[in-house]
């Protein structure tokens, strides 16, 4: 097992529904130390794709994004998950369902932080359904830039969104894929996930 | 004037409504070795009060409050602002209203997260009124936790929130102080603010 997936065993507990919290040191409390190991698995697997940005939506994929910066050397950039008055001229949106919070959302970002020049490298904390990463991606889209690769914390292997998106034919690197998971036979990974 | 300070003058921008938009290095893009820099002024000054978690809400103090973390080396947790079902079990909870947004909104903590033992340092990316603040307080003081500093990125010295929580009592730290700024005039800053 790799460093997540012990800290997975050691620390994620499964609940009904499908969810597993890892609220003790990946989206709640962080450890940032474990954030920097996976940021460091980022950067191994994308270091040579030319990246110019790191994008997530927040709140929990900033800390992975910021980890992964400090070893791209490259600005972060989070879309947002509410309309600010802060957030003034023109803006890439895409409509996200969230079946964590149970309703639609709309996720922004700047146009002036995304552009047809950039390679990007999309992050996040978790990959089940991929809804969150496809708002991503179409805000790509938008904007015209290439995705260099998509570094993922946790897969849930059980669930479509990492194949669908590896058959969209994506670079996806997940550091844990979990293979199944119940309350009573625990978590099974998917073997060398990266 | 500081790093910090300086990066204001050049890419911040001023706008009615006593906004400051910094959006392209503090609260949409990320400048991580800007916010490696702000980490590095906190621990300076709070190493020695035996900081035992750091304590931000989302989602832009979770970038600063990661980048502090890797000095003190201890964890984060953030305030969430929205009660998700992954979040069970007994919450701190606080209401806070928000100018940016225009309404009031719950601050939640998982109580696991925070006790009487912890020595906690506060941080945020900007001070104003010092709502956002006042709820995670709030929080500190149903956990029973001790509140160790207060770091805070950016303060509108001319609104209310920093001379509160001085006094207060509470040790604050805030990297800029802006003492005045208009659209016309630009900005000027407290001198040495900490």
């Amino acid at each position: 097992m790799n460093f997540l997936e012990e800290r997975i065993k050691k620390d994620g507990q499964v609940r009904a529904g499908n969810i597993l919290k890892v609220d003790s040191f990946l989206n709640h409390q962080l450890d940032t130390e474990l954030l920097d190991q996976i940021g460091q698995v980022f950067y191994e697997k994308y270091k040579d794709k030319g990246v110019t940005r790191i994008l997530t939506v927040e709140a929990s994929g900033i800390a992975i994004a910021c980890a992964a910066s400090r070893y791209f050397k490259v600005p972060v950039v989070f879309a947002k998950k509410a309309k600010s008055r802060n957030l003034d001229g023109d803006l890439f949106t895409s409509t996200v369902h969230s079946f964590t919070y149970g309703k639609d959302y709309n996720v922004t970002l700047s146009k002036k932080f995304l552009g047809p020049e950039d390679k990007v490298l999309l992050v996040d904390d978790f990959l089940a359904v991929g809804k969150a990463m496809h708002g991503l991606i179409d805000i790509c889209t938008q904007a015209g830039c290439e995705i260099a690769g998509i570094g993922i914390a946790i897969e849930k292997g059980f669930q479509e969104g990492g194949r669908n998106l590896r058959n969209s034919g994506y670079d996806v690197t997940s550091v844990a894929i979990i293979e199944s998971m119940s309350e009573e036979d625990g978590i099974t990974f998917r073997t060398a996930p990266y």
